[in-house]
C-alpha cells in the first residue's frame, strides 16, 4: 500500500488566496445585490500594453507557419528573451549577470515553490514575518516545518524574522543562524523595503555564515526611493551568496500570461557543487520551458515602447496606491507601504484580528482585503490592500471605507 | 552552511535531450556543411492549426481591453476548458470522470515530474523499462532511487518491469509489490502498447496493492487499433487506483505552447487521505495556472473545426511513422512500434550498442535519432525515431538510411 506525504496533512488550512476566493464567493453569493470591490489578491486589472499585444499577434502568427513556427524552447529559455533581461535588469544598473545565468520560467511562484528543492530536507529556513505565504508552504509540503502550533500559529523548524511597526519592517539578524533566508523586498504584504545598505548587511550576513538567501524582487518596478536597490546584484558579494527571482506579473501585467525568471549566479557553490548547474538540471528535468510566444511578449516588455507603456502602468497604479494611503490616513488608519510598493499595510482599528476586520470590510463597505495574520503570525492586526484595482473602484472602495 | 539536495549529484548525466541536443550541436558546428535530419526529440515540426490560431488571436485581443482582460485564472484552470476535456475526453467515450476532477497544467512533463510530492519519500516506484526518463530522475531528485549502478545502469530501489522483444513488450507484474506504477501507454519509446484487457488486469492488480498507477497518456490520439483504451478510465475501478496525465503537445502540436491535464479521481484514496485535495493544495500553493490565452487554445482543439484539422495532422505524422517503418523493413531491420504511436522503435543492427548507432547514422547518413539505452538498461541495444518531422525530411532520411 503506497503511503502519502504526510508534510501535506500538516499544512492547517488550504492556501491563503484559494480560502478568501472561498469566503468571497460564498459571501456574494448570498448576497448578490452588493457590488463588491476586490482589492485583495495581488491581481492586475490593466489591460495588456500595446507593444505587448503587437508582439503576441505576431508570435501567433509565426506559430501558423511551418517556416516559423516553434516546439520545444530551449532549457533555460530563449536567448532573445534572456539577453533582453541580461541587457536591461542587470547591465543597465551595473550588476554583472550574464544571460546563461538567467532561467525563464512560467513564473516566480513556481520559481519559489521548487528553489527549495535544490537543498538538503534538514536545513533551516528564514522568513521575514509577515511574507508572501508561498515560501512557508513549500517547505512544508517538503518537510523542513516540524509541527504547527495552533496557538501561536508557528512551525517549530522555521526561524521568524518579525517585520512589524516596532522594527520599521526591518528583519533582524536572527540568533539562531539559519540556512536558506528567504528575503521578498519590497515586501509582500508590509510594502515596505529596506535600504541598499541594510541589504548589504544580508548580504554580508550570508556570505559569513555560508547561508543562501533566495531574493524575490517582484515588485522592483514600484521602486521609487533612490537607497533602495533593484536587485539584490548591486551588492558587493552577492553572486556568491544569493538567488534572484523575478515576475513579470506586476510591471507588465502577466498574472495571467506566466512568465518569470531566477538567476543563479555561476559563482555560486556550497559544497563544491554549483547551484547553476542543479537549477539547470531541475530546469531540464522537471520543466519544460515558457511558451514561445509568451516569450516573444517578455521580449517586448525590454522595448522602447513597451518601456514607457509599463512606466505608465506602474505610475496608474502607484497612483491608488496614493489613493489608498491618502484616504486611510484621512479615516484616521496607521499606514504603511505605498511608496516603494503596490501594496498597502494598515493597523485593524480597535483592536479587531485580521480576519475580524477582513469581515467587517467585506460586510459593511463591501471591499475585499487580505488578512494580514495569512502571511505570518505577526501580521495579525495587520490587513493588506492592493493598487491593483481600477482607478475608478479604488477612489469608490476609499468612499465606502471613510464612511464607516 | 546549507548543505545541497544530494540525490542531485546521484544522477549520472545530464538530462537525455539535453545530452543529445549538445551532442549534434557538437557535430553540426564541426560539420557546417551537413544537412542533419532531425527525428530524435519527440519535437512537432507542423504549424498550429487554423482553429486554434483563432483562438490565440482573440484571446490575445481579449487581453488588450480592461473589460475581458484575464488575470490570475482559477487554481485548476478555466471552466471553458475543464468542461470541454470533461466531455470530449471521457463522457463520450463512456467514462465517469467530471471537470472538478480535471486539473490544467502546463504540460504533462511537469505533471509527470511532480506527481510524486504527493507520496511518502521511502515509497517504492515501479517504471517500464526503457521508458521516458522524467519519472525516473524526478524521483531520484526526491530521494527515493537508492544508488546508481554504473555497470547495470539500474537504481537500487527501482522495480524496473522489462519491456522487451521477447516478452511482445508488455510488462509483466513485478516480483516485488511497487507503491507507485507508471505506465506510459502507449509507450514512449517503444511506440508500443497493451490491449484494454491488459490494461484491466493492471488495474485490478493496483487496487489488489493497494499500489497507484501514474498513467501516462500522452500519445494517447495514435491509437489506430480497436482493441487499445484511450483512458485508463475505459477499465473498471481505475477511479480507485489511478491518476492519469494528458498532454496537448502530441494531439495538437503544442510542445511549444506548452499545456497539459492531470485527472486525480475524488474516489481515489490512501490512507483516508484524498490524492484529489493534495494535488489541489500543490496545484494552489506551488503553480499558479496555464496562461488564459493557451487554455483558450486548448478549448479551440475540441471545437469542430479543431477537431476536424487535427485528425489530419495526426494523420500526416502517421503516415511519415509508416514511411519509417515500411523503410528499415526494406532496409532489414528489425522494428516495432509506429501503429498505436508516431515512434519506431528498431533493434541495431551488427550488435551495435544504442549510442555506437547513434554515432553511426549521425555521422554517416546525418540523421539524428535517440539512443534506447538512454531510456532504461532495457532500452540498450535498440534506437529510437520520431514521426514528427516533416513528410520531406522523413523521405529523404530513409532514403540516406537506405544506402547505408
Amino acid at each position: 500500500m503506497v503511503r502519502v506525504n504526510d508534510n501535506f496533512q500538516k499544512l492547517p488550512g488550504s492556501y491563503l488566496f484559494s480560502t478568501i476566493a472561498k469566503k468571497v464567493n460564498e459571501y456574494q453569493q448570498a448576497n448578490p445585490e452588493k457590488g463588491l470591490i476586490r482589492l485583495g489578491i495581488g491581481d492586475v486589472t490593466q489591460p495588456l500594453a500595446p507593444a505587448i499585444i503587437e508582439a503576441l499577434h505576431k508570435a501567433v502568427d509565426e506559430m501558423a507557419d511551418a517556416k516559423t513556427f516553434h516546439g520545444y524552447a530551449p532549457d533555460l529559455g530563449y536567448e532573445f528573451l534572456r539577453n533582453a533581461i541580461a541587457k536591461n535588469d542587470y547591465a543597465d544598473r551595473g550588476c554583472d549577470i550574464t544571460a546563461d545565468e538567467i532561467f525563464v520560467s512560467d513564473g516566480a511562484k513556481c520559481d519559489s515553490s521548487n528553489i527549495q528543492e535544490l537543498f538538503s530536507a534538514d536545513c533551516k529556513i528564514a522568513v521575514c514575518d509577515p511574507v508572501y505565504p508561498v515560501y512557508v508552504d513549500s517547505n512544508v509540503m517538503a518537510g523542513r516545518t516540524g509541527t504547527y502550533d495552533q496557538t501561536t500559529e508557528m512551525w517549530s523548524d522555521i526561524v521568524y524574522m518579525p517585520c512589524t511597526m516596532e522594527n520599521g519592517f526591518v528583519p533582524e539578524f536572527p540568533k539562531e543562524t539559519p540556512d536558506l533566508i528567504y528575503l521578498c523586498l519590497p515586501n509582500n504584504p508590509t510594502g515596505t523595503t529596506v535600504t541598499k545598505s541594510q541589504l548589504q548587511e544580508w548580504v554580508d550576513y550570508a556570505n559569513q555564515s555560508g547561508a543562501v538567501i533566495i531574493y524575490d524582487g517582484a515588485y522592483e518596478a514600484y521602486i521609487t526611493e533612490k537607497d533602495v536597490a533593484h536587485s539584490i546584484y548591486e551588492c558587493e558579494g552577492a553572486k556568491t551568496c544569493a538567488m534572484e527571482i523575478k515576475s513579470f506579473s506586476k510591471n507588465a501585467g502577466f498574472t495571467g500570461v506566466r512568465l518569470g525568471y531566477t538567476v543563479v549566479p555561476k559563482e555560486l557553490k556550497r559544497q563544491d557543487v554549483s547551484l547553476h548547474s542543479m537549477w539547470a538540471r531541475r530546469h531540464g528535468t522537471k520543466f519544460n520551458g515558457a511558451p514561445y510566444i509568451i516569450q516573444r511578449a517578455g521580449e517586448a516588455v525590454y522595448s522602447e515602447a513597451g518601456k514607457a507603456q509599463l512606466k505608465e502602468q506602474v505610475a496608474y497604479y502607484m497612483k491608488n496606491a496614493s489613493v489608498i494611503k491618502t484616504g486611510l490616513l484621512e479615516a484616521g488608519y496607521t499606514v504603511f507601504g505605498g511608496v516603494n510598493a503596490p501594496y498597502i499595510w494598515l493597523k485593524t482599528p480597535k483592536n479587531m484580528t485580521s480576519w475580524e476586520f477582513f469581515d467587517y470590510l467585506l460586510e459593511n463597505a463591501n471591499v475585499v482585503g487580505t488578512p494580514g495574520s495569512g502571511f505570518g503570525p505577526s501580521g495579525e492586526g495587520y490587513f493588506r490592500l492592493t493598487a491593483f484595482g481600477s482607478y475608478e473602484n479604488t477612489v469608490a472602495a476609499l468612499e465606502r471605507i471613510k464612511k464607516l
